[in-house]
């Protein structure tokens, strides 16, 4: 018997339920065009034409029933084998099967169809046996557009997302998960909590960020400058644009031109939105000359940087056409190269721990290397590519977080750590990088005078510490699933005056917090006091204080907290002091 | 007797000389072409072309030399008439005179000529009497590029400048001044302390802030940001590319093309580098709808704004192609304008007053206002001008500032309130705007609910509290000649162990003020101590430690500061106190 939990028979169930959904849609409209129905990453879909047929998620429970009623009669797939012309006979007038049948038959092979009950479709095989139990604990999800073959030029499909699992229990718990990621998703939660919208007008993947959104930006990027200068990085600003030329020393043009925009040509030259902020320090590096004394010199900037998408790829924070950077360039003598990998990984892991990310539990790394043999895609130098994934990895190993390698990830010009973050789903995703990078040094002809007062050529060690910054606003947005830490909630404390006769008694509290650098806001709306605890619970507003005659009276505050922790104190001082303390420490706690 | 202090007289003292100059240069290099030779504000200059001869500064004296000379036989100006014919054939192969020439006689008039000794050149006329006497206090000061006719297309010609005044103590103290402001000139400060720098294959008007500048930069825009979120500003972050489209919208496209630079195509749309705010601030306003509750709303922005300017007009932090405006749009209703305008106003003087800049001293208001008859340059709106004009001129009325008014310099949309900053060389330019709208709100259709649940109309009033953070730093570097307050100082303490054996010391006192967080470098090279202080104050560090064997053994510190000014406390502790209360007091006296 199969295990069922074997990443084979996943994929076969996941399959062999794509096809049970298109027998239910021709069943249903016989005039569709099929397309294919591949296993995806827990579930599957099938890529339809309707033609002139509106397909909304409105109809999905009905497929649901009609597959259903299908599936009683699936007692296996059988293989059948066609020839190309007889194959194509069994899709009038459908060009994408067409299109498919003359690839698959090229080289003049025959073409296997599988059959279940009486709905057969063209198929390479993998599926399950017993469909009619094998496939009950399946559910449709979502309609979306998609091009056939994933080309912007080509027609616009209708795609259904399904998912199916062995038991109903695993089913129910995936649904759940799904719920809760969706509950948690940083475009619903974004708008919900007023932090950053689009503007059709303004642009595509171009977020304008309010001013709620702005007082998180705002405290994360002091918070990373602050560190980092602590750390003795050194803060630079570049221009955001520069000319290509530029571009041509670094490489990037034409290398990275698929990434790049299209250029701003002022009098007679042409000028980039920067896609990297290297070139840039690079130059800032060259404009004195440099003693050994000096490194290593760690250049660093909060860059904004642009970098195309196609526009069907773009998705809220995660995916823009415009980004900060948190990024830097360590400037060192190959001898200080390990010691500067490992302070940028404490970096990391400092920044990761107060955002209450745990290393092994939401992020790991991975060591990416060369491939020595494929000279088109690495810098050839064998000794420096071994020198340099040395020693990343043995300062991977020296620290205490998980990493694994990949070969043949690397930059061009020399080997990388990624930073690999899971998100609320379980997905992981490189979020940024530290390099070991011997090539640039050349092109730009860097260097440094050394204790021999020598001319020597330094490398360099291209690092974020955190990212882009839009990115690490929709990841953490997910994480709090919006309810964050007090030091970077927008609304630090609401004050909910229970009638008018507090009112006065709360402004004199709101101006004493914002003496201390409180983000105070007073809810003086005629609105019940559940109404207005409601209002700032739905905000996610960490501490509320509720004002009524008693508190005026002795003048006494009465504090709520978030989720129902609590706060028994009376007096205003010491919460403030309590407060203050949660805000400078950067507690996760309330 | 003429009144020698008189703007006529002055006038007609500086055009003489210019001829005057313009005889040497023709008894030098027969060959030049003159062209002209205005009076300009503090002196004059003369343009030629000098054919192949290339004159350098180096020429000045030479020619100063001949020119004293001359003047012995200059007794008085000679008017001559003549008609056009003959006055070509006095400049043979000149085209610059001969198409002055075409243009003054273009009516039949017959042209003025003015002689000296044995020099005469077409003029209008304008000159002093005995100008052997009169003329003597005159210095040639520079030599430079400047196209024939200020226009790029010509052929650029040889300016040569120079100065005269009616007595040698006045051209004495002249000079003096002008060597003062060149010892403060921000590019050359800028270079000498490390704040800025260029780089060719970047880009013009592109400028790379070096860590020292950028600490700077970062001081002045955290104060800025944090004082107006103190005074209600919510700030915010757009994108500095929009779709044309916006600017399409805000009319800024096609009006204010000549200042954008060209299209990013990307996809089947175009993208702009922003050259305003306003359009992006508005967007964010439409992203809701608001009530009156919520107004007056202060959207602002630390914005990167793109303007196009000619490369030769191009001038250190002065003229750039790229700079960050500390910007804010107020959304208000008509009835609140007057007290935003002054709310804008007191912060203006706030802010300026912490830089220690006074108003009457270092700056004043000028009121721009509309002219109605204009309907091209104006917004056609009589009563909404009278209205707005009235707001602006009552709220400078109320203010302790001097104030002018100026007649059709306001802005399209509305008049507005520029903020005149004279510089060290005593010249005054318009450095940012305080501005009613009530044009804009049509446009974007901005509303609100008033208190009767109706939709109405708010006007909006676009300020700035500082302008450009670019023409803020170099204004201020010239302010300071170098010498910044200490909470603007890139380095504020320097530790000087005078041997190796206090080192350990140095680091010790160095992590205590790091801690506290001071800028703190160690010297330790090996210099004398002498050295040491001489390259300190060279970067105008404000404070130095000084440590001997002494302050070792006793555990005490010896303070220098900047400019001998004293503090003759031994102890660490108090010390710290007395430098962080400076810092946070952000104190212009150390």
């Amino acid at each position: 018997m199969a295990d069922k939990q074997s990443p084979e028979y996943l994929e076969n169930l996941r399959h062999s339920t794509a096809h049970l959904l298109a027998a239910a849609v021709m069943k249903l409209w016989p005039h569709t065009h099929r397309t294919i129905g591949p296993a995806i990453e827990n579930g599957f879909y099938f890529d339809f034409d309707f033609g002139d047929t509106k397909i909304s998620e409105d109809e999905l429970s009905k497929i649901e029933e009609t597959m259903r009623e299908i599936l009683k009669d699936w007692k296996g797939f059988e293989r059948h084998e066609l020839t190309a012309d007889a194959a194509k006979k069994e899709y009038p007038d459908n060009e994408y099967k067409h299109e498919l049948i003359d690839e698959f038959s090229s080289d003049g092979q025959t073409l296997t169809f599988y059959k279940s009950g009486d709905y057969w479709d063209l198929c390479r095989g993998g599926h399950v046996d017993h469909p009619e139990n094998a496939l009950k604990h399946f559910k449709l999800l979502s309609v979306a557009g998609a091009y056939w073959r994933g080309d912007e030029k080509n027609k616009m499909l209708t795609r259904i997302y399904g998912t199916v699992f062995p038991t109903k229990v695993e089913l129910e718990d995936h649904l759940a998960r799904l719920e809760a990621a969706r509950e948690r998703d940083h475009k619903k939660l974004g708008k919900e909590l007023d932090l950053f919208v689009f503007s059709e007008i303004v642009g595509k993947g171009l977020p304008l960020w309010t001013p709620k959104g702005a007082t998180i930006r705002r405290e994360i990027e002091r918070f990373i400058v602050d560190l980092e200068l602590k750390r003795g990085y050194l803060h630079v600003y570049t221009p955001d644009i520069a000319n290509l030329a530029l571009y041509e020393k670094s490489g990037h043009y034409p290398y990275y031109k698929e990434s790049m925009y299209a250029p701003i040509q002022i009098d007679d030259e042409q000028y980039m939105l920067r896609p990297m902020t290297c070139p840039h320090h690079f130059e800032l590096y060259l404009s004195h000359s440099h003693s050994y004394k000096e490194l290593p010199m760690r250049i660093a900037e909060l860059a904004k940087l642009y970098r195309y998408e196609q526009s069907g790829e773009l998705a809220g924070l995660l995916r823009v056409r415009s980004f900060c950077l948190a990024d830097a360039h360590i400037i060192a003598t190959a001898e200080q190269a390990a010691a500067e990998v490992k302070g940028a990984l404490e970096l990391i892991q400092e920044i990761a721990g107060i955002f209450g990310l745990k290393p092994g539990e939401h992020y790991r790394y991975r060591l990416s290397l060369g491939d020595r043999a494929d000279e088109k895609k690495y810098f050839k130098d064998d000794a420096q590519w071994d020198h340099a994934e040395g020693v990343l990895r043995s300062v991977l190993a020296s620290q205490d977080v998980p990493f694994f390698e990949a070969s043949a990830e690397a930059a061009f010009y020399g080997p990388k750590i990624d930073i690999q973050m899971k998100n609320v789903n379980g997905k992981e995703d490189t979020a940024f990088t530290v390099q070991y990078d011997f090539v640039m040094p050349k092109r730009f002809k860097l260097s440094y005078i050394n204790e021999q007062g020598e001319s020597e050529e330094p490398i360099v060690i291209h690092r974020s510490s955190v990212g882009a910054i839009e990115r690490v606003m929709a990841f953490l947005i997910e994480h709090y699933a919006g309810k964050f830490p007090v030091w970077l909630s927008p609304t630090q404390v609401k004050i909910l005056p229970i009638t008018d006769r507090a009112l006065e008694y709360a402004q004199t509290i709101a101006n004493e917090l914002r003496d201390s650098s409180v983000r105070v806001e007073i809810d003086n709306r005629s609105e019940t006091l559940g109404a207005k605890i409601r209002d700032a619970q739905l905000e996610q507003v960490p501490y509320m204080i509720v004002l009524g005659d008693r508190e005026v009276e002795e003048q006494a505050i009465s504090v709520r907290m978030r989720d129902n922790a609590k706060y028994s104190g009376t007096s205003l001082d010491e919460f403030k002091n309590y407060l203050t303390e949660k805000i400078t420490q950067k507690s996760l706690q309330l």
